[in-house]
């Protein structure tokens, strides 16, 4: 039987939600690999809506973290707050800002940030339960902020971040974007996708298809 | 020197715009074979926005097409206003139900529609210079409408929209998911993707990795 594993969207576009790319293109290596995806987020408020075309938050308007990941996944998604780790084999996080507006507050208080608590939940239930966790792009702040403990995880090479997820007790190691940072203890998986802002759709698909084979690998 | 490759959007989620992971898949077969993607969209106001969680249509609620579209690709999209044919080796449209309510008014008014002014004017270049273009999924009722003519082009099995597009004066053929149809004389190729509702992302992607070869090949 194939295994299931969660997605945890964040919205719908890399500046206030999920990165659509790295979500879709974990949704096809986790098809491919013949696992089933459970796809889930915050029914809240986005922290804002962003104009992705004139690059500015646009002010007064308003949508909803759990409404807008639909977009991304056509039907089947749940409400985090309904999801448990005895129902998953694994858990990934694709990136986007949402990791760091909506699904936690590290875009506003860096290192001093608070995850969701039904995010929160969700990685303490998969780590108690010795599943693998996967995170993409920014989304290892997550790791570092609910693990800490030296866990290792990558974002890349983006040195600010790489400092705040040392700040909040976890272990930066530098990866390219077609590689994958595993900490074999924890089972934890991290891969840096758009980090690399100027990475191309193969390269960043390159990367997370290792991560979903790594993760699987580990469940 | 790589292809330069239009690919036209309507929005960002498959009951008001783009489908996603059409559109996302459309952008990694692109770059895997060396082709650039210039992602354009009409500047205008989507038909309605409908709420993919509750899938509903939100009343009151306006979003623009090209903005949304923005959200897809990243950055450099372009109002489809400012792309000529002579800039492009060929042209794709991803499908969702944008490509029924924004690129045209399919959705509404069936083979009776009318095709947004400035996309009918780009495919009717492309055409005009012999250059392909490819439809994913309802889009290739905008080829129907467009080039009538006997020209052949697939949505599957869907029997409502082939006897739209019959109707329109094209020629619909069956197709399963990863299969394409050409249509050789004009250099247009389709495939159904998710006009199979149940189709899963590993089996549509195969299906537009297909249509990009394609439509590469014919360029």
């Amino acid at each position: 039987m194939g295994k299931t594993v969660g997605v945890m969207l964040s919205g719908c576009g890399v500046f206030d939600g999920s990165e659509i790319q790295e979500a879709v293109f974990t949704l096809l290596f986790l098809d491919r690999a013949g696992a089933k995806a459970l796809c889930a987020a915050p029914d809240a408020a986005q922290m804002h809506v962003f104009n992705h075309l004139k690059g500015e938050v646009s002010p007064g308007e308003t949508r909803n973290v759990l409404a807008e990941s639909a977009r991304i996944c056509r039907s089947g998604i749940r409400s985090a707050k309904t999801v448990k780790a005895a129902e998953l084999d694994a858990l990934v996080f694709p990136g986007g800002y949402g990791a760091a507006k909506n699904l936690s507050d590290f875009a506003v208080k860096g290192a001093d940030c608070t995850v969701h608590p039904e995010v929160a939940r969700l990685v303490g239930e998969m780590l108690a339960a010795g599943k693998p966790v996967g995170f993409v792009c920014i989304s290892p702040v997550i790791a570092a902020k609910v693990v800490g403990d030296g866990v290792e995880l990558t974002v890349g090479c983006d040195a600010d971040v790489a400092g705040a997820i040392a700040a909040m007790g976890a272990k930066h190691v530098e990866c390219s974007v077609d590689r994958v940072a595993i900490d074999e203890k924890r089972k934890i998986v991290s891969v840096p996708a758009y980090m690399y802002d100027d990475a191309s759709p193969a390269s960043v698909a390159a990367g997370i298809e290792k991560l979903v084979e790594t993760v699987l690998g580990l469940a």
